[in-house]
């Protein structure tokens, strides 16, 4: 097994397609492989369920059975990936990383059914910031999962696992949410792809809701390319869900790029740009402004105010009411079942009136009036994906407002029904990754990602190399 | 003066633009009718405020010294309307029926001067029931609009005195608003037309709201034509109002329909229809829908459950808190000065949470959802305007139950963002009138109102003669 073990540096898509194809290594071995990598991490903090190794073989002895003609119609035939564990799969457990909280689902999430049925293979289900709520990844009944360019560091949350079960080589993509940036943070933290498409383009249904106005399935990936590919199959109307849209068409400015184009781009003006003391993140994100200059595009400073004041009404307006409507009841007749800044948070929605959400929806409406001309002058908003990042005993420490921090660039999205995508953006000086996100109106993931693809290869070639994961 | 009085027993907009074009009266003498009409009329109960008659003879007189080559561009050139009084005009008093609430306007609504710019006259603003609450048009703190088909009747609401103002006489047009029936009601009540346009197509900036998120500025006119030019001119994207909405195109189905062509209409299936025992309206529902076959229509039975659904979950459902949030501080500092039934309505808003109104708009979606494929299987869902009409006297010893009941047919549109249409229907035995309404997806008006004017030929011809106004 060793002799393609080194084959195996990367689980990125294209290697394994290329592995299976060239008959390097079957799908049965790299299985193999994983089920070692799990087992010689132990208990890391990644996984609230993996698969048994005997259903996860049995699975793949069926796909190696099919005939090649059937094989060939499975885009992600023998591509093993894991799923957020607010996200159903009939049979498992779904936990929220609330022990308590557990059940078995009855029903599967249509995401992760196409992605089956396309032939890709389930490892298991992931932990994350209990029932999705926080940026930081360490609010779990579970282990904390580990950042793997540095221990003493928060894995970013909520899809803390899903992103560590990517960086780390256990998956070739993962399956999260997004709501307020659980499925960008946690990308930008592991050097890896986050890709947050436009609401209801990826069905919500059997999820335990978070903001179901809100929720968005995320896709984790190691290259732009293949959170595509995966979001591409992922994608589709469901008429079962009542928060499903149908692809509508981008703006015209927004239906493609490609490399060398000329593009506008706006960024914060500089003093509303905020890295919370941390001058390699502010380092990184110039850097980043340049390679976008570098690619053909016009830097347009933009009045970040507006987007700042989404962000409040996100977590500090009455949107947190609907954390409530979704595991409020549980939490009342649960109260130590739930991890205490987690109750709190939700619990809070109690003091909040009808009218209170009213007048919340009446601000949003304004700021979308208020923010829909920058729209006319750039064609995506580029941010740091966060700030800072924090040491887990900082968080442990300060937790409500580190974690507000975290939020600071990806809270208002959703909000404001935008699409999104998080690449990484080289490294601090003690190793740990940063990220960028690349943010435009809804249905424009086509040109997010041609222009992802190009600034990710841009920097992967000019910054250092990667510290060894550990 | 008598000479052209019998000239203008109609104030539709074409008989009063021909007669302005051949000279047989000026707007000068049109305002002098009205202000005689008005002055005969006495305390009728369909103002809350007149315009001194020598301001707008002052206007008047502005209007009439305008060179013919500009004259011609005005489409409204000397036409007389009204505004519901929870429509500011600045300068003018806005008291949404309530006395103790008045307020001298700073600025006028976007619609009401784009029609004055257009050449339209204001005559004055008119009675509603109490903060646009209600179906019936006695809830007000002035005197009650008579109907003028039997003085006994309620005028219908919230718009009660515009349809008034039109039914009578005294303008041509007028503009009032509509969230669960207001601009439809009325209509019905007054043998008029009453357009509903799309949410967001006629700018609600400088309105009173009653639920913002579904209020509309609707028209009131004496047939579809007149309505259809007043919304064409009226409407247009307002970017400083946060609820407007670019105008889109309609669903392929519903671009437009001439005279023969064929199309789909819904009724609810009989079992469904509801007419609270009233069998002239019953039949009368049955004659218009031979009428629409006969028109090329093919009748299609739906099941009006989920419509039914929402109705409830408009007046029962967490939405009563946007009124709360419109004008719930003024009624809890001046309670004595709300009438009793609207305060206890929109207090009741107090009881309802944060999480209420997420579930609310969790049922909503659900409700489209499901009544989505319905847009396939008919072009338009016709219903009765109302089921029944009720005496003054017996809104008054029930005044929830009946206000509730009719709403049975008009409650649901706009919480589904659909366009309506109510046009007259012929007339009971005892000689008051009822209506149909047309419903449509958003954006459907040049449909509605295509088919709409043809039925409404069809029936004006066989109806029997309207009794006299009184």
């Amino acid at each position: 097994m060793m002799s393609f073990m080194n084959l195996l540096d990367t689980l990125d898509i294209a290697s394994l397609i290329s592995g299976y194809h060239t008959h390097r290594f079957s799908p049965s071995e790299v299985i193999e492989i994983i089920f070692q990598r799990i087992a010689t991490r132990g208990t890391d903090g990644i996984w609230t369920y993996v698969q048994p190794k005997q259903t996860v073989l049995a699975r793949v002895s069926e796909l190696e059975q099919l005939p090649v003609n059937v094989r060939t119609r499975l885009p992600l035939w023998g591509i093993p990936f894991s799923v957020k564990d607010c996200i159903d799969v009939a049979g498992l457990p779904t936990t929220c990383a609330c022990p308590g909280f557990t059940y078995i689902a009855d029903y599967t999430n249509p995401v992760v059914t196409t992605l089956i049925n396309a032939g890709a293979i389930l490892i298991g289900k992931t932990n994350l910031d209990q029932f999705a709520t926080g940026l930081v990844g360490i609010r779990t009944g579970f282990d904390i999962p580990r950042n793997p360019f540095g221990s003493d560091y928060i894995p970013g949350g909520s899809s803390s696992g899903a992103a560590v079960s990517v960086s780390t080589g256990l998956v070739s993509f993962a399956v999260g949410t997004d709501t307020g940036g659980s499925g960008r943070v946690p990308a930008s933290f592991n050097n890896i792809v986050g890709l947050k498409p436009t609401r209801g383009l990826l069905s919500t249904a059997h999820i335990v809701d978070a903001c179901r106005t809100l929720d968005c399935v995320s896709i984790f990936a190691l290259n732009v390319e293949d959170a595509w590919k995966i979001a591409q199959i992922a994608k589709g109307f469901d008429p079962q869900n009542s928060f499903s849209r149908h692809e509508a068409n981008p703006p015209a400015n927004l239906e493609s790029y490609h490399s060398g184009q000329a593009f506008r781009f706006g960024v914060p003006l500089s003093e509303h740009q905020e890295f919370f003391g941390n001058k390699d993140i502010e380092g990184l994100f110039l850097e980043a402004i340049q390679t976008l200059i570098d690619m053909g595009g016009t830097c347009i400073p933009i009045n970040y105010t507006p987007f700042m004041e989404a962000n409040d009404l996100l977590f500090r307006g009455p949107w947190i009411a609907e954390r409530y409507a979704s595991v409020g009841a549980f939490i009342e007749a649960n109260q130590q079942a739930v991890l205490p800044i987690t109750r709190d948070i939700i619990l809070s929605a109690k003091q909040l009136t009808a009218a209170d959400v009213f007048k919340g929806l009446y601000h949003l409406a304004d700021l979308k009036k208020t923010i829909s001309p920058v729209w006319q002058q750039i064609d995506v908003l580029v941010v740091p994906t966060t700030g800072t990042i924090y040491r887990i005993a900082e968080v442990e420490n300060n937790p409500l407002e580190l974690n507000a921090n975290l939020g600071y660039y990806t809270n208002f999205v959703n909000l404001l029904d935008l699409s999104a995508l998080a690449i990484p953006n080289g490294f601090q000086h003690n190793g740990i990754p940063a990220g960028i996100t690349l943010i435009a109106p809804p249905f424009s993931e086509q040109h997010l990602v041609d222009l992802g693809a190009v600034f990710h290869r841009h920097r992967t070639v000019k910054s250092d190399a990667v510290s060894s994961i550990q």
